[in-house]
């Protein structure tokens, strides 16, 4: 009895340690949105730019730390494309708030990862984002994007 | 006749040749939210911290450069106040974007300022943002801001 009750307290506290996360809008667009977000990821850890550039509006924006404003697709494409022999080992986001209006999402979170360079050393990195989405042809799209690193 | 299509060429010209402003809502929201942005700059110039942070939504977040997100009004207050004996000289924020959508908008453009050092030595810097507006008892605040720096 004892042991459960301990065993019940600990989970709890592990549940109230993890970051909260805080999802509104209809469950079909918030999955759709945490599946976009998956396939970002993947096609990253891919070098599939292609796919990855698919996750933007055709005239979605990226702010990028140390660069100015970049827009549309090809453009967003060429900036997310990694030299020849730099490899992203790993990829993850973690949204902590999505928050669905209308034809328009906004999406607060951390993403984190991992690159081995051309020298095969390897550096890894953390930082958060802010999303606005946007709903296109039944699929949501990354309309603006910007982001930093935490340290 | 030819001067005159001359300069209605050149007046075109620096049209175009301004960063394109992208405003949709209704006007009051508009107005009511580049009125804010005036605001926010006036208040940091003036060191008047309370009011700078009076700006966002009291569950307001932040997301500033080399730090985590912070979120809530008074810890953003904390944020944003600077040292004593360091002066904004100058803030100036250029919306390029801005959409109501519903009790939000999104926002996205530049800032830029000088900042006077307790050495006396002086500062410029300019960066991007987006911004994610939530309209609030007749008023617009700031829901989510992040920026970074565009060298």
């Amino acid at each position: 009895m004892h042991r459960s009750i301990l065993i019940s307290s600990l989970v709890l506290l592990s549940t109230f340690n993890c970051q909260s996360q805080d999802y509104q809008g209809d469950q079909k667009d918030i999955d759709q949105i945490l599946k976009n977000i998956e396939t970002f990821s993947t096609s990253y850890m891919n070098a599939d730019y292609e796919r990855l550039a698919n996750s933007y509006s055709i005239n979605g924006k990226i702010l990028p730390p140390g660069a100015d404003i970049i827009q549309g697709r090809q453009a967003i494409k060429k900036r997310w494309t990694l030299p020849e022999g730099v490899v992203i080992l790993n990829h993850k986001v973690t949204p902590i708030e999505i928050k669905v209006v209308g034809e328009y999402a906004y999406d607060v979170g951390y993403y984190e990862g991992r690159t081995r360079r051309r020298d095969e050393t390897e550096v890894s990195w953390k930082g958060k984002y802010l999303i606005v989405w946007i709903s296109e042809e039944g699929d949501w799209k990354i309309y603006a994007d910007a982001w930093n690193q935490i340290n």
